[in-house]
Formats: structure tokens, sequence, C-alpha cells
């Protein structure tokens, strides 16, 4: 099978780090370009600012330009800092090509929410309804033909692969949903802040944009069709733990009417019943975040709470794979109608 | 002012530790005796197991035995695992002593449930009614006066501090309490287990005993008396979190009429008027794990959500002082009539 | 390409796992037979000891049972504890299987040697002639025609690769050579002791087996070689550093004679000229533990300190990989004569 | 006894925080001014910027201004970026204020030296020949007499004290003295650089300024009396390890004489015979970083390697305490008279 010719934009943050490393060992593709919103005077080999990357990648990292971006791949990924990616979007789909949008910028539909929760008006409302959003086990036929993906952010993959199956199926009250979300840190990006330094946030742990935090309207956005018009209320906390890489959502909800543990297993194992990366854990056996950690998978698992008519879920993902990079390649293959575990597994 | 004599049991764990540490250093008290259940040959120094206490203490670690225990000492801190106390505690009462014991087996007034949650009768029930539980700020005036102070869980104390205003008030709703803990590994004990390894458990991140870890009981006869009767519907998450010391539950509660933060930040307020280990922190602005680590204080932070009746609480300790060691000294200033903060800023 | 089936006996431990991983999507291999030493009533699947390998790996956990286990493979990993590989070789290679063995039984020539480190004696010292010491790059021949290859310990690898051309060249004091030595926490093996609790751990480090590691001696015979007899002298202090995976190696040598740093660097190339996995760092950048994590590279570089004749050295593996699992597969793919990267990049 | 005014200028560092904490428990100072180098407005809370003082502490965090520094205390602890100190210490010793600076501008005794080291002239020669530097156990007479301390650098004071006996007793070649010290990243100072976040430096380790840290002069001007006039040479490499607090130096010497281990360690045990916090570890025990954390002891352990004539030293301080802040303290005790350990046990 020939490949084709991709391209990463915003290769120097974490979620580019990792579509490099993804794409570099993907069966259908080829990396072809690599750039970054910093000023070079000359390009900078990608090896000498990632030195995983010697004997394994010698492309150079180049300044952010639209047209050599256009022109470097058939398929654009762009992890860049919300608010950039709407301006290269139009230029790359005039040019024929597909975009896989990392950022928020093309998640939401609404452009007056979108400013709302990211603090600038949008210059390109006329492509939020064209582009999918993409949760790949939930709506793969439009990613199969879409031009423009909007990839999911992280908190929400994890909260929305949990949520859906329930809501659908109308067990749970829609208007309490209590999530407890945990991050490892490259979730906050590779920025120079104080608050990020190892040594304010080893041995450290808190609460932060206490039910404020830019991934709510996405999840409500992504789980109103599940919830059948029934209005959501949604209470989400992040924590930030002391750790690098993964996310556990532990969600807690109440049933509208008495289920067993086998009954909602059986529910969920029908809903993902062709999903190659999500996986059920066993009764009574939790998602460990290592398990899912440098992995495509989401791992869930549930408990009942038939006294109180509770439904506690735990979810897991990697934030830069499924949450990430991961999903972005997942969301290619569909786009390209290859195997959707290609250079996955 | 003349010190008294105190032994510590149990003081090869992580509470024990932190108890000869901070007995070093209280003012009114002269440490003479310390006990650990291993067996050895003969006495080891404590600064050869424990090399921090070098040049800062020279006691033997002796193995547990009642008689000599009960001779060394005016009051007696029982660090041990749970059913070991009950049946040190008679003959030191016996003997006039006072005791604080920081395991399970005196914080539950009904025998039955003790069986039920640590999986073994309880062999001196008639203690039971005598017994103290211990969180300080709530139960002050008995403590004063008891022989014998079961000091709380580490996740019961940040639990009960933080809802115990709430309920009162008859501010929230009762019956669906969401309680996610997330604790460091100090509060599993120095325990040989597989899964407490380092490489078990960097990087990692799950929950465990969902909905039925032993601190729940505790919790909720602790809260009844504040809820007025009304049943309490309480589901309690815990959390294992790769550090080593700190408790962080984040609680949410729904409000059984409408309150602005000020309202309920001067509830709080005047609740804790009194008490110099809790503290408030300003209104968006979350409690971290290490503004509590190595100090006895309770750091609480909470949220409104109009919109939806909501009410989100963050409540951080150090495990090991505040959940444990700290409280049990605070516990001991109220016995003897010392400052509450003897020894602990 | 048809496949070769092969087998991991040791499965359970850090390496074991680790060559599960690697072998799942070697293009080469079939993964036939898992087994470990502890005893089940019955088999266990691997992915309920290992949820990672969920969706990916089917194979039960087996007793470990020297006819199933030749039976089931072409090829065999041992990596198990040091002193049971030698019971299980035998028969190995009398059925004709290839057997990679991580264990220390069959690194060192002198079966005398090997009770002294080892505190045991050697079962079957007839067979340490044949084993081939497979430090890939310097002795890619032998193991071409090995039916038998000792797999390095992951300390040597990081100080042999190291070492070597610079005492081919003639170019430093053998009788010298400082190695300080830091490794993560999965090369002390998954064992359950009280000092790899993460709570011991965590903000912790500390020299051990200070001069008297059990790869002392395994080093001292791979190099001496390359000194042309003249005694090595090694001072080898390890420690253990609170992080997962890497061992980072910094290594002190004086220069026989002056060299510049130009020279040194054309040394380093020119020996490892033809080797996948040694990459040079440029001038005065350091090896990160992070960029060979994953990977099997073998990152190296040095300063010259001219006006004291010395040589600093600083080596970097993934002790999983590079220093176990990752180099038994470089072996393997010698051994069959497969491109010796197959698998591994 | 009454108290005296101490100020802490560059109060918002990790060392300056470290200050804090040990200034208010402090038996005989009184803390009466905070500043940093930082410019606002108005006066911030110091409880604002370190929650963890909220209840302990409420002194306004000021701009730094000479006058009203002088003019708020009777010793002032500088805790600034290199550079600034010498710009406020004359004005401060003509209004008859003690002080102790903990930056390096004070420590070289040749002004030529500070400017090749730190990369800018001195403004004040005239003062570093009166200026002590002090590490207290060394020092303890000038020390006492002291108008101006130059607190010494932490890996520095890990060396001097580990080194210093053995070159005073002539036991060791001075010639190649090799230094691989290892440090946690509050270590690196509270600054938003990119390679000290928690994401980078997590489950990573490398050497850094790898024989051109700026420690290498004082160590050097420190240890050279030691030596009777000996050339040194010093091969310092230094090590980032992921942990908050703490350094470990592993030094490696060659004995000039045969010694035994139990020679050197009488050696050791008279030399340090006054010193309240140097700890000698006992035979084969090595020191740990947690057992020195959160006090101002140096641990220190040795082996003798008979063999090779070589002497293996580990010397472990908590770098904030032993390598700043409580060195600082130690210091103004011996400066007022004071016991030594006064507000340090």
């Amino acid at each position: 099978m020939s490949t084709i010719r991709v391209a990463v934009a915003g290769a120097t943050g974490y979620a580019g780090e990792e579509l490099i490393r993804l794409l570099l060992v993907h069966p259908h593709v080829q990396l072809t370009h690599l750039a970054a919103s910093a000023k070079w005077e000359r390009p900078v080999a990608v090896s000498t600012v990632f030195p995983r990357f010697a004997r394994q990648c010698d492309l150079p990292l180049e300044s952010l330009d639209p047209q050599r971006l256009a022109a470097s791949c058939d398929a654009a990924f762009l992890a860049l800092p919300h608010g950039v990616a709407m301006t290269l979007v139009p230029a790359l789909l005039k040019a024929g090509k597909q975009v896989i949008d990392l950022s928020g910028d093309f998640r939401l539909k609404d452009a007056a929410l979108f400013t709302q929760w990211y603090g600038k008006p949008h210059t390109h409302p006329e492509l939020l309804g064209e582009a999918v959003y993409g949760i790949t086990e939930l709506s793969a036929q439009a990613i199969a033909k879409a031009r423009l993906v909007a990839n999911p952010g992280c908190y929400a993959t994890s909260v929305i692969l949990a949520c859906a199956p329930l809501l659908k199926a109308g067990l749970v009250e829609p208007d309490w949903i209590v999530i407890d979300a945990k991050s490892g840190l490259t979730g906050a990006g590779r920025k120079s802040e104080t608050q990020l330094l190892f040594a304010e946030m080893h041995e450290n742990l808190w609460a932060y944009k206490v039910n404020h935090h830019q991934h709510v309207p996405e999840i409500e956005q992504a789980l109103a069709p599940f919830a059948g018009g029934a209005p959501l209320g949604l209470c989400f906390v992040p924590h930030v733990v002391p750790l690098n890489r993964g996310i556990l959502s532990s969600i807690y909800l109440r049933l509208v009417k008495p289920a067993t543990w086998e009954q909602v297993d059986a529910l969920y194992r029908d809903f993902y019943r062709h999903a190659p990366f999500v996986r059920l854990r066993p009764k009574d056996q939790w998602p460990q975040l290592r398990d899912v950690e440098g992995t495509n998978y989401c791992d869930l698992a549930f408990a009942v709470d038939a006294a109180q008519r509770g439904l506690i879920l735990s979810s897991a993902i990697d934030n830069l794979l499924k949450g990430a990079a991961g999903q972005a390649v997942q969301n290619l293959n569909l786009m390209r109608g290859w195997p959707e575990t290609a250079g996955l597994l």
C-alpha cells in the first residue's frame, strides 16, 4: 500500500511530540513536515530539540508557514495553542488537505459558546458546522467522510466514552453528573509557568478550574444527543496529580431505576462491541493509569450501589494518546479508510 | 511546667514514626518507651531502624509488653494494626493511664458494626461507650475528660471537618454525599505488599475499596448528630495517588436552598471560630497538599454552583498529622489541659 | 517471512513483562508460551495479572515446567531469578532450542567466580564456556552462531558500551575507573521488600552494594580483552533513584595521554559505526534518561578535562530494554539472521 | 532572653521560604520584615503567596528597599539572586547590622575569580576579605566575630564537610578528587524554565554543568588550607534527580597510605567531636536523603577499598537546610552567642 504525506504543526508541544512518535512507525504515512510557532533564524533538526528522535527522524523543525504546510502534505495534524488553527484551516481545506485539529478551535458548534469559553471571537464560524467532533467510537461514519476533524479534549474523551452508553439507555439521571477528574502534568502543556515546576508539583495535588474548565461545553455538546433532549447538569472538577501521563475520571451518577452490575456490563459491551480501543474491566477491578499508559485504550469500570441507586464509573486513558495524538491518528485511519488500529498497537 | 511520661506502641509504622518526631519536641512530655509488635531478641536502638533519629533519640525499640508499657508511662499512644489495641487498653486504663488509640478498635460505638467492617469480634465492647471519638474540633469537652480517645481515621478526619458545619446548618441534602478522596502512600502503612512498591505506584493512580472502605461507618457515625436524624447517603471512593503524604477530599453536595459563597463562608468561619487548626481559603483559591504537609492544619475551600444548587468542597490534611499523629497529640493536649497547639506549631 | 515460536519463562517480572510487550509486535515471532515460577492451581490469563495486555494477548500464565517449555517453542527467553535458569538450560539445548538467559547464571566464565558472587555452586559449569556474553555490539559474530546467550546485566551494559572503545584505544588508565551508576526502581525487580515501597523510596536516594554489586565481575570479564591484559581497577557504586525506568552511569577516567574532545568523538564514532542502537551526543549535551526511555538505545556523551587529564563519560539506557528485554530481542535477531533492529524501533 | 529583629530579603525563593519557616519558631528572634525583588503596587501578605503560612505569619511581602530593610532589623538574611546582595551589604554593615548572605556574592576571596565564575564584576571587592565563608563546623570562631557571613553553596557544604578531615590528615591524594553530586529540584530555584517543569523532569535524570559548576571555586578555596598547599584536582559533576529536597554527594578518593575503616572512622569522629549537626553512619550503612530531609544534619558514610587504595564517601544534606537556610540560622546562632542548635531541632 502506498503512503500519504503528513505534516505536524505544533511539533514541539507534548501532543506534537507524541504525534511524531506515532507517525514515524505508522505503516501508511510518511512524515514530511514539522512546524512550530517559534521563530528560528534557520530550521533546527527535530532531534536537537528532542534527542529521543536522534537516528529516527532527521526532519527540520520549521517556522509555521501556511503555504509550506499546505504544500508539504496530504493531511495535516494541528497541535497548536487555542486560536491558531482557525487561522490555518481554511487555506488547508481549500488546498484539498485533510485536517485533524487537536486544539479547541473547531470543537464547539456555537461560535458564541467558543467566545465565551476561549475568550476570543471565532474567525471562521462558517466551518464549525462542517467540522466533525471526533470521538472515534461515537462518530465513525461522519469521521470517515470528514475533511476537518476537531479532535476532542483529553478530559472530554474520558468522560464522554464513559457516560454515553448510560445516557443513551436512559439509565441515569442527567441532571447531576459529578465528574472528579485527575490529570498528569503533560496535560498542562509545555509552558514555562511557575506552578508547573517540578518542585511546585511534586508531593502536591489540587483542584483547579472548579466547574469552569473549557472542556465542559464540549462534553455537554457531545452527550446531549444521548440524553434525548434532557438538560444535562455537569459538575466537573479537574485535579492535577504528580505524574506525567494519564487521566483518571471518577464519575458519580444516580440510577433512574434499579440495575445490576451484570445488566450495566452487558449494556457497555453491546455499545462498544465494535470498538477496538475500549476495554471493560472485570467486576471489582478498577482501571490503573499504568495499564493504559503508552496505549490508545480507554479502560472502563463501574460499581452499582443498589441501596442508594448510585452508579460509580472510573475511566482511564493516556491523555497524550487516546486523549490527543492517538485518537487523532485513529481518526486519520477512518478518514483514509485504513484499519482503525493501524499504527496504534 | 513539669512533664509527663509518654509511650508509643507501634513505633515502627509511619504514624508511630511521626509520633516520635512530634513527642521529641513537645514541651510538656518526655518520651520514655517505644514498643513494636516485632519480636527482637534484644532491644534495638530506634535510630538503627530510623536513622533520622540519630543524635535525637536513643531509646530502644522493645517488644510489645502490656506490663512494661503500662509501667513506662502516664499516657500511651497506640499506633498498632487494627485488633491489637483492644487487647491492651483494659490493662492500661486499669493502671490509670490515659490512652489515645490510633487504630480502628474503639472508633465505632456498635460492636456489631465493628465486626462487620473489621472482620473480627470486639473483645471489649464494654469500653466502646466510654471511648471518645476524637475529632478535636467537634468533641473538645468530651476529650478533655476522656481516659480513652479513639483517634479518627485520616480520610474520616478530612471529610467530617468539611461536612459537619453544612449538615448542622441544614444547608445540604444528606442523602447523596459524594466523596472522592485521594491519599498518598503512607496512608497504606509500611507493609511489604507488591502493589505498594515504588515501581508499581509511580506514574500510576487508581480507585480502590470503592464504596466499602472501613472509614465509611465512622464518618456516618460522626456526622449523624449533625444531620439531625436524617439518614446519610455517603458515596465514598478513595484513590491512591503517587505521593508520600497528604489527603485531598473533594466532596460534592447539593444545597437544600440557595446560598451564596459569602453565606457559606460565614457559616464555616463561625463554626470554626475557636479552631486553631482549621483554615478557610479565600474565594476561588483551592487547597494544595503542600500547604498542609508537615502541619496539623486542615485547609478547606468550596464553591457554590448556583445554577445547579451544587456545593463543591475541597479538604486537605497531612494524613500523618491532622490525619493521625498530629490530631493524637492535639487530643492529648486537651486531655491534660495544655494549650491545644502545644508541640504542634 | 514465516515466524518462529518463542516462549518467555519468568513472565511476571518487570523484564518478562517487557519481553511480552516487545514480542507481541515483533514481525518474525509468535509468542506461544508464558511461564512463571509461581504455582497456580490452574493457568491464569496473562491479562488478569497484567491488565495492560487485555485485548492484546490471551495466553495463559503457566507454572514453570521444563518439558512444556521446551515443547512450546523454538527459542526461549529466561527471565528468572538467579539460579533457576541453570536448571532449565541443559534440557532446552538438548531439545535443540535457542536460549537467551537474562539472569546471571551464564554470564561468568569462571564457575568459582559465580559461586563467590551469587552465593551458590553452579550446577552446569560445562556450559559456561559455550554461553556467549551478549553485549550485541561487541560480540555480534559469536552471538550469530550461539545456542545460548547470557544476556548482560543492566548496569554492565551501560558501563561496557561506554568503556570498551577507550580501553581498546589504550587511551585511559585502566587501574582506577570510577563508576557512579544510578538506577530506577524496576531494576530491583518486583519483590515485596519494605525498602522498595513507594513511601520509602519517593523523595529518597542512596548508594547501595558499594563496590560489591554482582555486576562488577561481568564488567571486568567483558572489558579485560579490550584492556589488553592490564589489570582493571573498577570502583563501582550503584545508587537507587526515585524513578521507574532507566540507568545513568557517570564514569570517571584519566587519560594516558592528551586527547581532544574531537579525537575521542571520532574514536567512538568509528568504533560504533555499524551499531544502530548506540548514539553519540553532540559536544556539551548530556544524555537524559527520558531520551532513551522506552527505546533500545544507549546514549553516550563525554567531556575531556585537559588540565587534569580527566575524561568524564555519561551513559544512559532504559534498564528494561537495552539493559534487559530489548538487548535480548536484539540478540535473538542476530541468532536468527534477522535485521538487528527487527521489532525494536 | 530578649529577641532580636531579623529580616529576610528574597523571601519568595525556596531558601527564603525555608528561612521564614525556621525563623517563625526560633526562640531568640522576631521576624520583622520580608522583602522580595518583585515589584508590587502595594505589599502582599506572605500567606497569599505561601498559603502554608496562613495563621502563622501575617507580615507583608514588600519590595526590596535598602533603607527599609536596614531600618527593620538587627540582622538580615539575604537570599537573592547572585549579584544583588553586593549592592545591599555596604549600607547594611554601615548601619551596624549583621548580614548573612546566601548568594555567591561574598564567597570567593578573589574578585577576579568571582568575575570569572559569575560573569560580572564585583562592585565591593573591599568587603571580600572581611566576609567569613560560613561552613559553621570549620570556621566557628571567625563566624562568632563576623559582621558578614557568606553562607556556602549547597553542593559545596556537602563536599567540604566530607573532605576536610581526610585532607587535613593527609590521608588522600589531593590531585584527583571525583565528586558525583545529585540534587533535588529546589536546588535550581523557583525559576520558570521549561527544563524545570514537572513533565520534563519526572522520570528523568541527567548530568549538567559538567566540571564547570560555580561551586567548584568555593570548594577549592575552602579545602585548600586543609590540603596544606598541595594543588587540588577536583572533578565535580552535578546531576539533577527527580525529587524536591536533598543533595547526595558521592566522592571517590585514593588513599596515600593504607588505612582501615576503623581508623578513618576515628579520624572523623575526632574531627567532628563538637559538631552537633554532623553524623557518622555505622559501617556498611549509607546515608539516605530521607534521613536528613527537614533537618540541619549532614550524614556521612564511607568505605575503604583496601585492594585499590580507594576511599568512597557519601555525604547527604537537605539542600534547603544545611545547604542553605539551616546553616544560615546556625551561623546567626554563633554570631549572637546563642546555642548552635537554637531553633534547629
